[in-house]
């Protein structure tokens, strides 16, 4: 009997342009006394912005500015913890993460470990968290990742580069606001994008596919391409609902063989996520033929060029570790190439489509 | 300021062909002993199908089988919480609601009133609901309402037509299962698949929508498209899908003209929701000329032909009852119209396109 994922949503969810100005409301039902500490962790690129005052601070509450130079690591994720903990008795009334998949990933890590014993590094896998998180808020300035709606949050560890995936790891609650994207300079925006239309290209033509995630899918995929290709007045709105959709996509699907590529170059180069995802995707023409001209399409257009030859001066032992890291991420090589994925992606395979990156 | 609906989402979802076999599983986590009693209302049309047999009753459970042949009353949502109150001294751990938009919407009444005092005639209006219902499931075997997802609870009072309207109405859990719907009979598939279809095309041209629900909508549409006009093997999925969906467009739209007539057909010749939105909308054209007409290239695909001639035969009393039921639905027809519709749409217009059905 095939059995199907009870697939957990985001339970509440506020969109629209100055919904950012319903924080502090949405916050104060979640505090049972006015004082109440609450916990921000914001992206370190608006510590010195106008935005910063925006942010409905009460007396009690803890502002971290949180750098995601590096994408998350565990050790990162338990030091933020602890400096949360040490700064008070009392578990906070709620995590708010203010920021990109880096820094929303960062806000729900914290929230789980924040009642869940040990490292981050000891849940980096499937279903392994006990304890429900400490509430927590997604509130995106960058669009494409879906970490507003996923259940990972992508952690960096000693080992591996792998999430913690739990349906505690879900937001309570998404506060989707286009005016706060539109700030996000071109590449980074547009790597992040790219995150999203990968995503869809690897979910539609995946195995895993059923009509839920087709439909959520396929409309991430048109809203990308108005936002990419086209030429629309509200890019911003668009753009935020084509990562809600395609993270929404994700329930009955998997990503494939350039987000698990992209994975490894991450952990050995510390490349950023949406950026790897780009010089993975671009040396896939094989596996996703339409997708990847349409990707170069859509570089073009917003003049993007990618860096080349990133992994020439790698070491045997980098070269490896880097084959390692995207072998272990068997459902996303499951979906792209079926059950039989092992026949087709060998270990030289994968080092060959490295060498060409 | 401008300020959005913090939009409550059904927060688990289980979607596939077959997943109506994993009910027992999901409610066993929600008895705190194996034999807590979970109370399930499920359409009468199955009593004597081997459906019947596939839910998953425990000793101790309650299995009442509801009758829709008449909208939902309140009078009736009073009796069937009565009757789940006297059957035991303790709260049920759920109410599974199985069967169309009808039946869901007893459930959801009945979780509610289980927990709120009084009539449920009290509680139709907006957020009058003070107390968290019951844990309760919503699982269609009839797609279009889109009651699978709203917060509402659509009832016929003693002066009104009108939902209980409420975060807490929200099913906690719904099973979408496309083999439930397939033994649909045809005019009422086709009824209930146009509900979703008038819905879509009533929020995409309403004065409230914005991206969130322009993204939802617009794939309903297509999805009703594929379904009504096209001839796709997973109709059923499709049509589960484009329910789902037009339920979630509605969290920043509205429905409209079409929606608030039907309000007053039900009401005055207890005509079915489904039914009675298929009769008004033929008479729409003026307000929704590209949808009235793909709406009849439908009906003429699937050999529909509808009931004319209505309110021929009505008193004066009941043409002014009607008009009223229709003319309190303010939302609807400021999102159809804008905000100064009452200088559009006077009772002697509504009377006059009553006059026509």
């Amino acid at each position: 009997m095939a059995t199907f994922r009870n697939f957990k949503v985001v339970p509440q969810v506020i969109f629209g342009r100055g919904s950012f100005n319903q924080l502090d409301d949405i916050l104060s039902k979640k505090r049972s006394n006015p004082n109440d500490r609450v916990v921000f962790l914001a992206d370190d690129v608006f510590e010195h912005s106008d935005f910063k005052n925006r942010i409905p601070l009460r007396p009690d509450d803890l502002l971290i500015w949180v750098n995601v130079n590096d994408e998350p690591k565990t050790k990162y994720v338990d030091a933020l913890r602890d400096q949360v903990r040490n700064s008070s008795s009392k578990l906070p009334a709620g995590i708010i993460g203010i920021g990109g998949g880096a820094t929303m990933d960062l806000a729900k890590a914290v929230s789980l470990m924040l009642t869940n014993p040990g490292s981050s590094a000891d849940y980096q896998g499937w279903d392994m968290i006990q304890t429900p998180a400490v509430y927590h808020v997604g509130i995106p300035t960058l669009s494409g990742t879906g970490a507003e709606v996923s259940r990972t949050t992508v952690l960096t560890g000693p080992q591996k580069k792998l999430g913690i995936n739990s349906d505690y790891t879900v937001f309570d609650q998404i506060v989707l606001d286009p005016e706060l994207i539109a700030g996000a300079p071109n590449p980074q925006r547009f790597y992040t994008g790219m995150d999203c239309y990968i995503h869809c290209i690897e979910s539609l033509t995946g195995t895993y596919l059923n009509a839920f995630s087709r439909a959520y899918g396929e409309k991430s995929l048109e809203l990308c391409r108005e936002v990419f290709l086209g030429d629309c007045a509200d890019a911003d709105d668009r753009l935020m609902m084509a990562s809600y959709f395609g993270g929404m996509s994700i329930a009955y699907s998997q990503v494939g063989v350039c987000h698990a590529l992209s994975y490894g170059l991450s952990f050995v180069l510390g490349l950023h996520h949406g950026i790897g995802n780009c010089v993975a995707f671009d040396y896939l023409e094989e596996f996703y033929p339409e997708g990847v001209r349409e990707f170069r399409q859509m570089m073009a257009k917003h003049g993007i060029s990618l860096p080349r030859n990133l992994t020439a001066g790698l070491s045997e032992s980098q070269m490896e570790k880097m084959t390692d890291v995207a072998l272990v991420l068997e459902p996303l090589w499951e979906n792209a190439l079926g059950k039989n994925w092992k026949k087709v992606m060998t270990r030289e395979r994968i080092r060959e489509l490295y060498q060409r990156m």
